[in-house]
């Protein structure tokens, strides 16, 4: 092995912003070039971010692209190797037949585009939907690296997916072919790259390591793995790239949920690693709601959000992630007591909010429902209440929030969990309100032990500087409520929560049927009557914000339900 | 060529009803065989209905489904075949790799399933999502009939996607591979079958009918296309399968919009043609509608719906479908004047809800915006009146719609078109508020050509009986306003309908940039502003109920476009 060294410029593109992105990756190169590597690499489409879905149907869009690579290549430094991910045009489309774009990585050096490669293995699944877009590649995959001291070496592309189909690691194929055993076995490779735009869901870095881990060693390779940062619509991208020597240890590893410039020598012993560690799931799930906020605030060119807080646990998390993402000064909570409010509502959230730092303003909403009321009497005359006069509430409250968000320009974040927007106890309209939705993809038990984490940890948020506790111990102690009548509990109208937590797990993550979810122990009146209302609740969700998905199976993107169906399970 | 005659069942299945799909194809199969036919077909996935979407990631439901058609086997006549849409499990995906269902075809006869042919070209492009679920198929297409007279027809079976690859016809192949042609290479077949589910968008009948016949003659066979009829949430499946003799000739043509069954004798000479012929693209575009909005109701088990009644044309439009949908007893209007409201509003909404004969409710919404306007002062003061104001008043009308909705178990059509969607000339959570949006994808100058001729015609249309004009004439003729404050008109804001409406044609269902439609003819600024208007109304899409698709590109499940992004075009 030579004494090559690499970089990889994990970076936070806008989707579709070239110009921008291109700027990014210059910068980037210089930087590492300044500190000697003879080859960089990018993440997957770094030129346009990922996904840019339908923008690619746009055929000036592509044709943009394939101007800013050239521009970009132009501005390189010249004697350094740059693999950028871009698209190409398939030549072969309407003749051989076939989608009009391969996903593929660009060779810049010597102000040029010296090779391109293409991804062969294209996901369709979950949120991906690269069949929609892109031709199953074809071509070389190979390129040679010269570096100091008059050697060269051979180095194999892979884009993503390319790397995950190792049948030996999974126990079976997810596609016909295997392009990192193709490439070992037709080539004497020295070197196995990666460019990846693989999204954040708990527990999937330490997946990646040991399958990444497990290809060096099976093909006695070292490889290098960049991977996308920042958040995307509902995708967050988590970083951490990494190196791994031929011997399948990790040599390098670049920070999670931010952008990182990281210089591998593959000769080296020692771990490079300038990833936080996570001291628990809490923790990670926390750090990737930052970025997710953080970054949809400020690519949708916001400065501001506001939410509704209520006293309850999920306001208080989602104000508490939004302080630490984008500053406590930017962010602005709002009661909305009704005269079924309790007092602890509003002494929680004020004391929420004083911990945290953050503005307030309440407004209490009965007026409006005295007015809705009596605009109703007489078509609602001898009805009787029912959860009309509970949604009126939550219309209310949102219709301020947005309100608020109109004339101040801020971002509303809507505030429902995982769990609630599971079985539908959300109000359209209402509570659902808001650009994004922070914690849609959070359950319930997980949003208790995210803020007692808070509470808990030492680390160094910028939330917990000068206070002891973040989420007032009341609101986390206390019963769940959306106290929308009297004495009203969440526990009257749902299972307990850890219950309730287990059974969507099931459902949702697992699709499981009912009867299989029954089989693991829960009882079939419950699972049933879940099973029901997560179907019937599809209609709400059709129409949610943009979710942050953090686990492997979120309502979003990679959620594709009928509404118009048949109910029972 | 046999005397054989042959049958289509042209159906409206519910989604995932297993159940009722199979004694709906049970019952055609029934009245089919008493009329003597020895082939039945149904349309494509016709056991569960088309799209099952995620359904199928559920084993559970892809075992129900296998027991569902081996039930349905059992119970069908058995001396007659019939050809049933289903999934059916990819023996070799965990090995060789590959998705885990095809979309097959099950030849039912004599109490079993005979054989199964795999659907080959899967669509992955505007609403269609193949690829996330299916195998491209594999094995034999063709099967033996045997009929009267101890003679034995060769059939060919194809499903949808597989009969729309002819080169010739297209210029261009958009797969590899062409399985019509690959059928009549190999083997001397009788008889070509297609089993479709191939939604509806104005004028893709006429190139149906084209590429069928050009099929037909290429092969010098016999073609019959049995296409599923039935609305799903954005999708209308409109119907009208066909048959066209060995000279391409069309010989058969079922219903549109509405179940059929068909008997096919390839020996006729005379069309048997049991579809309306619609006197132009509004009346077509009106029928599918009223479908659509039908099944939604029906489907998602409402009776009744309601509409905000604006005494503007869109909400007149949606309310004539509606009544014609449903009939008039189950709609209801809902005037909400506010002090913006013009005097015509009024009386141009309840002389459109008179000559349908819906009932009406007049909400005023005054005492809810003093309220709103009350609770906001001191947090609003010294900020000037804005949009803010006008979409409080959307939500508090959007309020007041969905209290209805929920306290009567309506369901709320919202009434927004597609020009105003595509600007985002409409308020989120105000006038976008509905379960179904039912002219989301019609333009504005559509929206008035289908109104001029609602009053026009003479058809037989339900709500024409005893009434000369369906929209008085003053809806029509006065200019457009979304009345929120005074003298608000449409044209202050937005460029005329029929240019905007041009652009977004240019700019959505063809694809192409600012700058190709500036070249068209179109005036520069007023271009790039409608395409920043389109990109920044994204997140407000993203939340909008289903909108029934009528055009090539309708903002729905075939349309997906990042919200945090680049701006400029």
């Amino acid at each position: 092995m030579s004494p090559a060294t690499f970089g990889i410029a994990q970076l936070n593109p806008v989707i579709g912003d070239l110009v921008g992105n291109s700027d990014r990756i210059l910068a980037a190169v210089q930087q590492l070039a300044n500190r000697g590597v003879q080859l960089v690499l990018t993440p997957e489409l770094s030129i346009c971010g990922y996904p840019p879905r339908d923008l690619l149907m746009n055929q000036q869009f592509v044709r943009d692209m394939e101007k800013a690579i050239a521009d970009l290549a132009h501005k390189l430094p010249h004697d350094v190797a740059v693999l950028v991910g871009t698209v190409s045009v398939n030549p072969n489309a309407s003749q051989a037949g076939g989608k009009p774009l391969f996903n593929s990585a660009a060779l810049l050096k010597r102000g040029k585009v010296q090779q391109i490669f293409h991804k062969r293995l294209l996901p369709t699944y979950d949120v991906f939907d690269e069949d929609r877009y892109f031709a199953v590649g074809n071509g070389s995959q190979v390129f040679t690296l010269d570096v100091k001291g008059g050697k060269s070496l051979r180095v194999g592309v892979t884009i993503c997916e390319d790397i995950w189909n190792d049948e030996k690691f999974w126990g079976k194929r997810s596609y016909a072919d295997d392009p990192v055993a193709e490439l070992t076995q037709n080539h004497e490779l020295d070197l196995l790259v990666n460019l990846s735009a693989s999204p954040y869901a708990v527990g999937k870095q330490n997946l990646r390591e040991l399958m990444l881990s497990h290809s060096a060693i099976m093909h006695n390779l070292p490889l290098i793995y960049a991977n996308q940062v920042g958040a995307n619509d509902d995708l967050i991208f988590d970083g951490r790239s990494m190196a791994f020597n031929r011997h399948g240890k990790i040599i390098a590893r670049a920070k999670g949920f931010d952008e990182d410039l990281l210089v591998v020598n593959l000769e080296e012993l020692v771990l490079n690693d300038s990833s936080l560690r996570y001291e628990s799931n809490d923790a990670e799930i926390f750090a990737a709601l930052v970025l997710g906020v953080r970054d949809y605030v400020r690519k949708c060119r916001f400065r501001q959000v506001v939410i509704g807080l209520s006293g309850g646990i999920d306001s208080a998390l989602v104000a508490a992630i939004a302080a630490e993402a984008i500053g406590k000064e930017n962010v602005l909570g709002v009661l909305m007591p009704s005269p079924y409010s309790s007092a602890h509502s509003i002494t929680d959230a004020i004391a929420l909010a004083n911990n945290l730092g953050i503005s307030t303003q309440t407004i209490p909403i009965q007026a409006m429902m005295e007015a809705f009321d009596a605009s109703l009497a007489n078509l609602f005359a001898g009805k009787a209440s029912d959860v009309t006069e509970e949604n009126l509430q939550s219309r209310i409250r949102g219709s301020l929030l947005m309100a608020i968000s109109n004339k101040f320009g801020h971002l509303l974040l809507s505030t429902g969990n995982k769990s609630e927007v599971s079985v539908g106890y959300c109000t359209l309209y209402g509570d659902m309100n808001g650009g994004l939705a922070a914690i849609a993809d959070v359950p319930k038990t997980r949003v208790f032990s995210i803020c007692e984490w808070l509470n808990r940890t030492s680390s160094h948020l910028t939330i917990k500087q000068g206070i002891m506790e973040v989420i007032p111990v009341n609101i986390i102690t206390k019963p769940p409520s959306a106290e929308l009548k009297p004495d009203q509990l969440d526990r009257d109208s749902l299972p307990p929560y850890d219950i309730l937590d287990d059974i969507l797990h099931k459902l949702i993550d697992r699709h499981l049927s009912a009867s299989e979810i029954i089989t693991t122990g829960h009882d079939r009146a419950i699972v049933e009557r879940v099973v029901r209302l997560v179907k019937i609740a599809e209609f709400k969700r059709r129409q949610a914000a943009p979710g942050l998905k953090i686990t492997a199976r979120a309502f979003g993107s990679g959620w594709r339900m009928p509404i118009a169906s048949q109910v029972t399970p």
